[in-house]
């Protein structure tokens, strides 16, 4: 993997390590074809060298650095245009391979990221086959540059709430695109600031003087070839923000602008010449987009937590810090016991929710299949489940990665290390596409539904069943196994939603009407939807880790066991609490349960380096001065300061400007 | 404070306030006369306009931003010298009121704040008159320019560990100062990269063949004249951080660079002529200086939390997000009992760690002045009290700061928001000064020696001294009264510690030595540390509230009793889990302190943005697009876009370099 030499303390750790690291990223992967696959594609890539740079990016001025990353969004375009045609077909452009091979051309996000991620899906999904044929393949072919413009400055989860208005004027048959406020611009949109000429609106639909909600339009914003904002267009970019400052962030506002009428999006609903509104498909098979979106979300949580535990393992195996015994010489920070706390959570975190994303992706397909066949049940079970997890993964992932930066000391605070950058990126995304607290609070109204049918004697749907069988009988009996485990937070679960009902009930006796009194519980809801959640991944990650290893050898078997055993004892010493409060369990089992999990520590510690070396990411996508390969942790931190415009010369013109006194010194 | 018209949902929200928002404001600075003084100071100094900047300074390049960092230190140098000497003094250069100011002019930290935050004061506590005679001056007067060079890229905590040695030659009298290695390169120093032309040198001292282990030195590493580095010296810039860019944090090696022998700091130790060395003071004195770090560190992480949660009060006011009922108009996010959940713990907090770092300077002044007589008993319990005190604070800012961010949405992750710097800078002070994990374990060192000491019958130290009495009869009845919650807590703390001292006994009857058991039991000491900090927290801010508010009026009495009970029944329910195991708190009981908390939300609400404006930090410190006095989000948000380089210009130059493509639209 890299032709240095390789720090003696973590070559010996590879040496220590007792399974088949190929076959584990061949599992993780989803089989030896797709590794190979990967692995091709990204050598091909990287070869090319095209994702380098000569001065670390967070070096640059902002405009710096939107300038070369548009240089490499068309470079990285180029490259993997010829991969996507020969290997995937054109419906993988949001294929974690490509997705974790940008990471190695990009800080952050590309500002090309939304055109393929938003603009080209939403033309796919929501355009009628004549408006696919005029404006797909430009699209494809980046002839224009679109994106994708539903949030607005004083607008974001509550879409019913947006202010632009696309009202339809018979007389010349267009619509009247208009920013009533200076709330109603639209804001936060990925590469719309400089870099998109076109631009998906949603927008409230006005026509024959009645609102029809929101309806989006493409609507080409700069001319094509001045690349100038056209008259009636006020775009620009929004400035700079914690992570994604190559993303090309933009607002747009609107004065009357003008677009033909077959600049709606018809798929789903018309608006006819004469200004008829027209209903027509299921506007529900939409949510197919959004689910997607948040598998993806969860998916990049694990790959990104990946990368965390790969440079803080790394890093803790060559980093030596105090003496354990006094007068011993200094340990690897990697053999401390509160090292290993902070760490293998995480590596265990990242498998857990890369097989949960995996395993959503096709429940998904599967109810996907089921809907377009009319079939429309299972709806709102796969939106309350795609809404916890988004919120969980995207929050623990944030939480764990953080902890890694922190578990690397000073040095995990130098962008070199990558963390910070990584960290920005992912907490971004507990907010944006559906904040951590609106989904949970989602999944709850989800789950005091299911638990009142279930409390009327209903059979309700899989992800709750466990609603049905704790309301019939409560368990008396801790039982310490896995699945005792798993099931313990199932009634954990339980308790908490039938906690909730009777609050509201009880609320409600007072006087108070259903919407106060859900909103009074709401501090309760919350972690209720988020124990529901729990309890689903701890299931999950068991029963695919599980399936996944039926057919391994016997070492991987016992190591991704433990690595399982590990997340549910884990979270089972965390929500001590709420197990002390709705299950039997005793001082003495907690106890137990502290050992195991202190035994855990010991057993996965030799294999801590082979675990992160198994998720197989390229130094080049994991860009980390502390994780690279090779373990040359303190001559790449020299080289990357050495790189700094700063280092460029001896003395900086301020001296002379500045800070030059009369000493008599 | 603002001559822009006020948003008048916060006009609103300041009328519905019933309290006299000036008179909490004294108590928090600590009397009427200390808020006078230092509104003078801040007018005095935010008249001249010095702080202002024309382009955010997130924009600019690393360069230029350290260029800007420069100008503006001398500029705020120069400005608040006067104010210092005419109203403080010498040893107030640390006093929060110029740092608090600071934050008008830097984004994190001035290349010249470790000059007057440890260079000055190291030649203060560590030079002989004589030497204290020759740099004193030039320093204050910033004829020279220092940093303050401990840490090194291999070696952080274990100071013991450092490499860099100073080798005494009696044949010139001088030290050579050496950096025997790459991982001996000091790392880190702010101020040091581009700036420092004098540093003072943490290194291992040689004389006649033997270490004495690590000294202090004073070096000149660059020309007064040129500003070029001298011979023998290797100086840089580290490079980008997470945060701090203005730092200019540097690196340092030595090339047997040799220095007068009596650049040695001689105060506490000394090498003779002849190469023979000497101990003179008590060392433990020079705890002072970490303690006082401490304790800054503890009412900055205050300061900084009083930011976020004025940024996300005010803004939580002013946006309005979705329907509480269907129909209803949009409400106020702050009506949203989860965003109540969210800030109300915020202000409280801030309140809470600003009392304890003020008590914590009065117990550490008394402790001073017994240890200067000779008296060091107190040193250990005053370790232990700062070591937890500042890794708790640091670390529950840093969570409150970011969940304030989260708060805010979307557009807490735009960096005019100010919340992203703030969480950058307060997220490092968690592992600087300290790391979190090693410092609560130096805490748990002295709570284990504690707890045997009351076992054997002896009275342990005041803070301490619970464990006295739970070790003598066990608490049986439930009492949810403010005190009686505190003393659960400290019931919980003398539970953990009894654990842990339970568990070392029992792996050392397996024939471990007490080392070994100790690491093993880290992960359990270091929550037990933790809770003894809880305990201390919830007391202190109880006791310290109750005292200053003695005299207030009734409705300041109110409000503040009502921040404290959230605080200790926010931590009680954050804790069920403790209480559960460690005390006899029963279902109900949990039950009724969830209502209580509840009531505690709404009765806080009315008066939240009153509470906010009561930490009285001005626009130009605050420097937030949505958090000013005036409420103008969105058109802040707005101007401050504006004015970044990347629309200064309609079509950026990548147009017509990259993206311009032939398109048949």
């Amino acid at each position: 993997m890299s032709v240095n030499k390789i720090n003696e303390d973590l070559a010996k750790e590879r040496r220590k390590c007792n399974f088949d690291i190929q076959e584990l990223t061949y599992i993780i992967d989803g089989g030896k074809h797709k590794t190979e696959q990967r692995r091709l594609i990204e050598e091909n890539v990287l070869k090319t060298g095209a994702h380098k740079d000569l001065v670390p990016d967070e070096c640059l001025s902002l405009k710096e650095r939107y300038e070369n990353a548009v240089k490499k969004s068309l470079a990285y375009s180029d490259l993997v245009k010829n991969e996507i045609a020969a290997f995937t077909g054109i419906e993988s452009y949001g294929t974690p391979i490509l997705r974790r091979l940008a990471d190695a051309f990009f800080v952050d996000i590309s500002p090309m990221l939304l055109h393929f991620g938003m603009f080209v899906p939403t033309i796919i999904g929501q355009c009628t086959p004549e408006q696919q044929a005029k404006w797909l393949l430009p699209a494809i072919n980046l002839e224009i540059y679109g994106a994708y413009a539903q949030t607005e400055l004083g607008h974001g989860t509550f879409i019913r709430g947006l202010e632009t208005t696309a009202t339809y004027d018979p007389s010349t048959e267009e619509f009247i695109l208009h920013s009533p406020t200076l709330t109603a611009y639209k804001w936060w949109i990925g590469g719309l600031g400089k870099t998109a000429n076109h631009c998906i609106v949603v927008a409230q639909l006005y026509t024959q003087g009645k609102c029809y909600g929101v309806h989006t339009f493409i609507v080409q914003i700069r001319d094509l070839e001045t690349h100038e904002p056209l008259p009636g267009v006020k775009v620009g970019e929004i400035g700079p923000k914690l992570g994604s400052n190559t993303a090309d962030n933009g607002f747009l506002g609107f004065n009357n602008y003008r677009i033909p009428r077959d600049h709606m999006l018809m798929k789903n609903a018309q608006v006819l010449k004469d200004g008829t509104y027209k209903k027509l498909a299921n506007a529900k098979l939409t949510y197919g987009t959004m689910v997607f979106v948040r598998v993806t979300l969860v998916s990049d949580s694990a790959f990104n937590l990946a990368k965390a535990a790969t440079i803080a393992v790394r890093y803790s195996a060559v980093r030596r810090q105090s003496e354990a015994k006094p007068g011993a010489p200094e340990s690897q920070v990697l053999d401390y016991p509160t090292q290993q706390h902070k760490l293998f959570i995480c590596i265990s975190t990242a498998l857990a929710m890369q097989l949960t994303a995996n395993w959503l992706w096709v429940t998904f397909s599967k109810y996907l299949n089921e809907m377009r066949k009319g079939n429309v049940d299972n709806l709102p079970e796969l939106h309350a489940l795609s809404s916890c997890l988004k919120s969980v993964s995207t929050s623990d992932a944030s939480f764990l990665i953080e902890q890694c930066r922190f578990a690397c000391g000073g040095h995990g605070y130098m962008t070199s290390s990558r963390l910070p950058q990584i960290y920005g990126f992912v907490v971004a995304t507990r907010t944006y596409e559906g904040d951590y607290t609106v989904l949970l609070l989602q999944t709850a109204r989800f789950l005091v539904k299911a638990w009142e049918l279930a409390e009327s004697g209903v059979d309700v749907s899989p992800t709750v069943s466990y609603l049905n069988r704790v309301n019939k009988h409560k368990e008396l009996v801790w039982d310490n196994s896995m699945e005792g485990l798993i099931r313990s937070f199932e009634v954990v679960a339980e308790g908490k939603i039938s906690h909730c009902v009777k609050n509201i009930r009880e609320k409600m006796k007072t006087g108070m009407c259903y919407d106060e009194a859900w909103l009074l519980t709401t501090n309760q809801l919350v972690p209720a939807a988020e124990a529901h959640c729990r309890a689903v991944l701890l299931k999950v990650y068991h029963q695919e880790a599980k399936r996944l290893t039926a057919n391994s050898s016997v070492n991987i078997q016992k190591v991704i066991d433990q690595l399982v055993q590990l997340y549910i004892i884990f979270w089972s010493l965390e929500k001590t609490g709420d197990l002390l409060r709705y299950t039997p369990i005793s001082e003495k089992d907690i106890d137990e349960l502290q050992n195991r999990y202190d035994d855990l520590l010991a057993s996965i510690r030799p294999n801590a380096v082979g675990l992160v070396d198994a998720f197989d990411i390229r130094d080049e996508i994991l860009q980390s001065t502390l994780g690279a390969y090779d373990g040359r942790v303190y001559e790449r931190l020299m080289e990357e300061a050495l790189k700094t415009p700063l280092n460029a010369e001896s003395v900086n013109s301020s001296f002379h400007k500045y800070l030059k006194r009369e000493s008599k010194l």
